[in-house]
């Protein structure tokens, strides 16, 4: 069962401005003891010397937010279908819908209602995708997470560690779906996301992104100059769960831990040689290994072998170093983890420098994820499966930092990416087609609105996609079990998205 | 009607070394008194100064050697089918493929025929994917057009002109099939090609190609350093039929050869603006336009206008060139052909001086092809319409340089290209499937034999291309009046192709 109403809200929601109250966290003496073991030894008296409270306040004030948002469709539909559709029903429909939700529903739905019953299920999409839709305006006009802050300072600090491009590939789980904003404590636009379903990104469109980003290094000097010895740094997030490791690892990987990394490890050396192979002149890339146990956010960050591969069996763990220097002041704890990437236990080769400054920067980073999840989850998420509220599919969704509330499909074509969307149409079968509500799908691709033509393109391949998702899925899109929302956005507008069609408007309206 | 079996070869042929006696040309006086009007004037009494006469007799050597291969299919397999399969059958079957044809058919196919019949659709897909498959490997390991002898020679040439790269988009019609090699005469080697339905290129794949040149330069000084003020051209070939404008023309554009052109300019122009405002520094493209009739393969290449982009109703003709400079000496002709670049009739712009100088050029290549359909075709084609002998799909094929052997869909998947295969399919509806013979679909991808795991995706994305073709032509596939040959070739090791499965194998061998 996927949808648990939470208590109606006190306030009425407007979600083009987002209210910002944090609410208070659960104290950390409320520990339940059943969830005691999860903690693994992290400090559960005190806040570790390194976490950013405000940070930490900030983010759970807009997971809330958000979440509740969408938690608080299913209890405004199920009001609004509880009462016969009289006289009143469209006005109050309308009244209700305003109150709780911050929008109106589809007229036609409503005026429709008396002949043919209410269709519940074009409504819970409707509600859904307009949602999304509220979220993405908040990000993009109110930077709600401070990305924008916090990206000049994180690029500079890349440069100094030697990296002028960081590309993550996360799995495309919805357990992952907060990875780099909460888990990796990452600005978004200072690094590029690319999540794919078992974090098997593909090495030709990686190559491609490779050569357009050494290319403005040539052209342009941006972000370096292409004679400055940085490098391209290409990072894969596989997952795990300590709780249930045998049912809620990576699907794609059949939660098989070891199998995950491996992968991951295997697709970062096939995508180095091929910039190796595919260009002269001492061409190459870093690779970096994460994994992040979905049940406690817990990062471990591999080291590298003789090869310069990442080890899968040695890896600095943040859990670890939470607890070890949880007691120390900031800068002691600091200056431990710096050792501890160093100088690993049990020997072995250490990082480049560069490298030892992020991997101890990005433990640092996850000790306030380790705090937030104590601090706001019990030290450990009750949602260990899957609970996503809908996939996405198209280019990456900068404004999606939560998780599981996306299922995210990183694809061109379904052509291309139809393992990618089947895998979360299998999961969205149990959240939604089983209770009765469809499978609500929000399509994106960007262009660059400086490019003629390339914004027409960019609709023409939502409506295409869509098509095929339509006709790949026929059971359910024939039911009105699967419905698409479709938006597009200008790259280099940083505007907001633009929705220009859909399945419950019977095609593109742009 | 399509299949017009030709009389019996005398010779054995061995595909795998194809003999290249060339034929005696049709004597120029022969021309069919109805056809003279076709010439438009090109002298009939003697070759143009310009025209390379053994060029000429090479290139009909290769168009009679690969087609007699082709016309051969159909009468080999009707007398095999003439007889009743008893118990000589298969051996005498198979000594009959290999007499006439060069390669055995499936046993499995012969040994069935006493039970069920012979299944000729079969049959006649795998002698066409065999005859493909002797012609690619012709092509790769004899170089019979000798390309790889002529690509350092037109390379140089064009960097002298101020291109350091040459792309061309001719439409994906069978009767532009042999463009590259034959109507413009450049080596394949020294240009790139990407056919598309109307000749409507993608302008982001445009993009990314041009990037992965740049980037060359800059890292690699190839095929000039960055510094080097030369510019990509890109080049877009149109066409129409001076016989039967309205009838067949190009049909992505409705026949109409004004529209085909002013899209062909449009594309460019947004390429050109897309490179622009996506780079700085003063990145830019060049453009030309050029204009084929298909039932004479004259050239006519659009002069520019004031804004730079490509004037649709000013243009060199060289035809008309062919006719005002047939009775000059080589040099003579030479030096008109170059004044009437530089000083159009009419007035208006001149190209720049480099692109003055590969139009002259590109003109005394065509003079070669006039000459040629005139003495080998009387002037004049006899299939002004479709006549081709496969579909090809996927990447370019570079052996591939007959006019009507090949319709030509350049995509990385059908969801994107659907509509270029979509008037492919609908071509050979009439060709092949009224007939009762199936269409034949040769895929191909190319890898980088440098990147690994390039060649197992390369072969991933044949079996996801040829399942996607069955399911978007369910009827055609399920009669076998459908089949795929799926084959792959490494770019870099300048190899055959690599046959890795099909609809006749049951899927992938590879």
């Amino acid at each position: 069962m996927r949808i648990k109403p939470k208590p109606q809200p006190r306030r009425r929601v407007r979600p083009a401005s987002w209210p910002s109250t944090p609410a208070a966290p659960v104290s950390t003496t409320q520990v339940a003891p059943e969830f005691a073991g999860s903690l693994d030894g992290i400090g559960r008296t005190g806040t570790h010397p390194l976490t950013r409270l405000d940070e930490n306040q900030r983010l759970w004030a807009y997971e809330q937010r958000i979440k509740d948002a969408f938690a608080r469709i299913v209890p405004t539909l199920k009001s609004i279908a509880a009462r016969v559709p009289d006289a009143g029903f469209e006005d109050w429909a309308q009244a209700e819908a305003r109150r709780t939700l911050g929008f109106e529903l589809p007229e036609s739905l409503l005026a429709d209602a008396w002949v043919a019953g209410l269709d519940r299920r074009a409504l819970f999409a409707h509600a859904t995708f307009e949602t999304v839709r509220a979220m993405s305006d908040d990000y993009f006009t109110t930077d709600p997470l401070d990305d924008r802050g916090q990206s000049d300072e994180f690029r500079r600090f890349l440069l100094d560690c030697g990296f002028h491009a960081m590309n993550v590939t996360p799995c495309s789980d919805g357990r992952l779906a907060h990875a780099i904003r909460y888990v990796l404590r990452l600005p978004m636009g200072a690094v590029q996301r690319r999540a794919n379903a078992g974090a098997l990104f593909d090495v030709e469109e990686a190559l491609g992104r490779w050569s357009a980003v050494e290319l403005g290094r040539f052209r342009e000097g941006v972000p370096n100059t292409a004679d400055a010895p940085t490098r391209y740094l290409k990072v894969v997030v596989y997952h795990y769960s300590s709780r249930d490791p045998e049912h809620h690892g990576c699907a794609a990987h059949g939660s098989d831990t070891r199998q995950a990394a491996a992968a991951g490890r295997e697709r970062l050396r096939a995508f180095r040689e091929a910039v190796e192979n595919s260009y002269c002149c001492g061409a190459s890339i870093e690779g970096l290994l994460i994994g992040i146990d979905t049940d406690t956010d817990r990062l471990r960050l591999h080291l590298p072998d003789a090869r310069g591969d990442a080890d899968l069996d040695r890896f600095v763990d943040a859990g670890a170093l939470h607890r070890e220097t949880a007691r120390l002041d900031p800068e002691a704890a600091r200056a431990l983890i710096r050792e501890r990437v160093a100088n690993p236990s049990g020997g072995g080769l250490a990082p480049a420098p560069g490298m030892q400054r992020l991997i101890a920067r990005l433990i640092e980073h996850n000790i306030s994820q380790l705090d937030y999840v104590r601090d706001y989850h019990n030290g450990h998420y009750t949602d260990i499966g899957h609970e996503e509220r809908f996939i996405g599919v198209g280019m990456d969704f900068a404004e999606i930092h939560l998780r599981n509330l996306t299922y995210f499909s990183f694809l061109r074509t379904l052509e291309e990416g139809a393992c990618n969307l089947d895998v979360g149409i299998k999961i969205f079968k149990q959240l939604n087609v089983e209770h009765g509500l469809p499978v609500p799908i929000v399509l994106r691709f960007e262009y660059s609105g400086q490019v003629p033509g390339a914004r027409e393109r960019a609709i023409e391949r939502c409506e295409r996609l869509a098509e095929a998702i339509a006709q790949r899925y026929p059971d359910l899109a024939e039911h009105g079990l699967l419905h698409t929302y479709w938006t597009v956005r200008d790259s280099q507008g940083n505007g907001r998205l633009e929705p220009v069609g859909g399945s419950l408007l019977g095609g593109r309206t742009a």
